[in-house]
């Protein structure tokens, strides 16, 4: 299974609507066939698999990240695919929440006589899955904050004029390269208006071969974006109040949506298909997000340095240490800790990740 | 050396102005005595292991934590003991930078043809020994700085008026219990007058087995503390400025000491042999130790949770972030990262430990 999760690794950031899945044949002991799914419209990791194998996928277990599918959609079902291939056992690591399957392509393979094993490396399978899992039963995309502070917890230092230093790095390259393959594994990345105003940054991939860059989301209720600035091009998206229109941005390439409140923005996002949404910029809008539930999973890259005053990873109004957002299901699964060269990663999840129990 | 340093430990917080040593004999892959040094004025480890070693002493290996003793102090020198005892091996993990001693221990075991290594199990030693190396070198205690926070940075939470939650939990049990650990084991703990005034803290150690409470030190440079607090006690040490006397606090038992600033506070408590200083109260506090320079060390316990509004473990002017005060050689050794149930304690040094080098 952890070779079906590697191979289902390279579709991370490419495959949305669909799920990135990858499927391992073995016979004998021996790799016969592997495969991964490389974006919406191309075939399913299985298929891949099944190639390659030809026919010693006959007697064959598939190890499979996700469930198989057992509809039509832009492609066969692939629980069919297994059975016609003649494999003997399918080992899954996760059921598949989508409604046109949930169970059902696990329960048709048993109907076939095919020996059928769900949860093997299910928490790795459920982290890589968690943007689909999230657009199919939320409608909505995974929202991971990232923030890189000193030990003392602070994002930024301050100007002599109390202004956040523009370009003071808190982290070594080790967690910048990090940051980088981050970028190139999620559909895309958030900032608010003020650091895009603040900083006017790129948010491109850099360093990672292979890599794309995601598509720049700008939370900006007011309209106050620059057209000019460096985000607002092809693929981006602006997010805006109702009533307020940006012509100057849709002719920069940019796809202005508008919502009422954070949780319409989220709803907006996934209908453009954006199943993961990195939000690097501002403690602004993660502040807001995370006040409104909405952050779903922390990752907080630890540098070891303390600097006294300095800009904070959220802000907000005062309330009660009892009161703060916990960390769920505080396992070695779900809150992590990660040398990084000289510094630490830290990540956690908020929300628990879209997850299919019982029926299979 | 393991259980030779697990036998130093038992005698942390209780040895100064002496080290915490500890002492195991082996002869023939067997333990034949172990010691430890209970407190300044009782004899060495070495002692104690070679009275349980008695004849079985004749040709066994010596793992010792520090150098052993050349000179004559309360107690006779440890190296000649041993040289009597007949032993013929001595490993120790790290030489006594005591300039009565400083190699000269390793030295005259050499001269009378004992086998001599130095360095085994070096780091963990030193660590144990920072407070006695920095009493010895630098006249002053090793300052530890140890802070709980939420994982966005926040020691604490605001009440409506903006002042700091007074009773809000940031960690665990298994952190608080670790903390009560560190209480048991260093000399002096360390809190400014405002937290006193706030808190009215007892700084007591609970919960531990065979525990006792550090000596409390109050920083108050005005004379501001209530004589009726809690750590007002016999035992407290006052620090204050020149001019200011503090007659009931004296009455109450307390020591009042005078310093023009934070070196010479430090200076006049290394005079009270206090040799490790954990600094748990007050940001303004910590803060302007390190600014000084005189944070030795940091503890930082991680908590998985994000609050948004809070108290920051420092304060102090803006700086750019690469003049943030970096924690030194930042290795396994130095920078540790441990889970304590479901939060994480951050270890690192900012000051190097004072380590006795080349010579032996």
């Amino acid at each position: 299974m952890r070779q079906a999760l590697r191979e289902a690794a390279r579709g991370l950031g490419r495959t949305s609507p669909n799920p990135p899945v990858g499927c391992v044949l073995v016979r004998g002991g021996r790799v016969v066939g592997r495969g991964f799914h490389p974006r919406a419209g191309e075939p399913h990791a299985e298929v891949f698999a099944l190639r390659e194998a030809g026919e010693q996928a006959r007697g064959a277990t598939a190890y499979v990240t996700l469930e198989p599918c057992s509809h039509f959609g832009r492609t066969p079902p692939c629980a069919d695919a297994l059975m016609a291939a003649g494999v003997a056992r399918v080992v899954i690591a996760a059921l598949d929440p989508d409604p046109r399957v949930a169970g059902q392509g696990a329960a048709r393979l048993r109907a076939a006589g095919i020996d059928v094993t769900v949860g093997v490396g299910e928490a790795a399978a459920l982290r890589q899955q968690a943007g689909f899992r999230s657009l199919v039963t939320r409608a909505r995309p995974w929202v991971i904050y990232k923030y890189a502070m000193t030990l003392d917890g602070k994002v930024a230092a301050l100007d002599g004029a109390g202004r956040p230093e523009a370009n003071g790095l808190v982290t070594g390259p080790a967690a910048r390269a990090r940051v980088m393959q981050w970028r190139n594994e999620v559909d895309a990345l958030a900032v608010g208006s003020g650091t895009v105003r603040t900083d006017d940054p790129r948010l491109t991939t850099r360093g990672v071969e292979g890599g794309r860059d995601p598509r720049p989301v700008i939370f900006d209720r007011q309209g106050l974006t620059p057209a000019h600035a460096r985000v607002v091009r092809p693929g981006a998206v602006v997010v805006t109040a109702p009533g307020i229109s940006l012509p100057a941005h849709e002719a920069a390439g940019a796809k202005v949506v508008t919502a009422e409140d954070l949780p319409g923005a989220l709803i907006a996002l996934g209908r453009l298909s954006l199943s993961t949404l990195l939000v690097e910029g501002g403690p602004t809008l993660a502040s807001s997000l995370l006040r409104a539930g909405l952050v779903d999973e922390v990752r907080a890259l630890v540098a070891p340095k303390l600097l006294g005053a300095g800009l904070s990873p959220l802000t907000g109004p005062a309330r009660p240490m009892q009161e703060a957002a916990a960390l769920r299901e505080v396992t070695s699964e779900s809150l992590t800790f990660e040398p990084l060269g000289p510094d630490l990663l830290i990540t956690g999840l908020l929300n628990d990740i879209p997850r299919l129990t019982g029926g299979a």
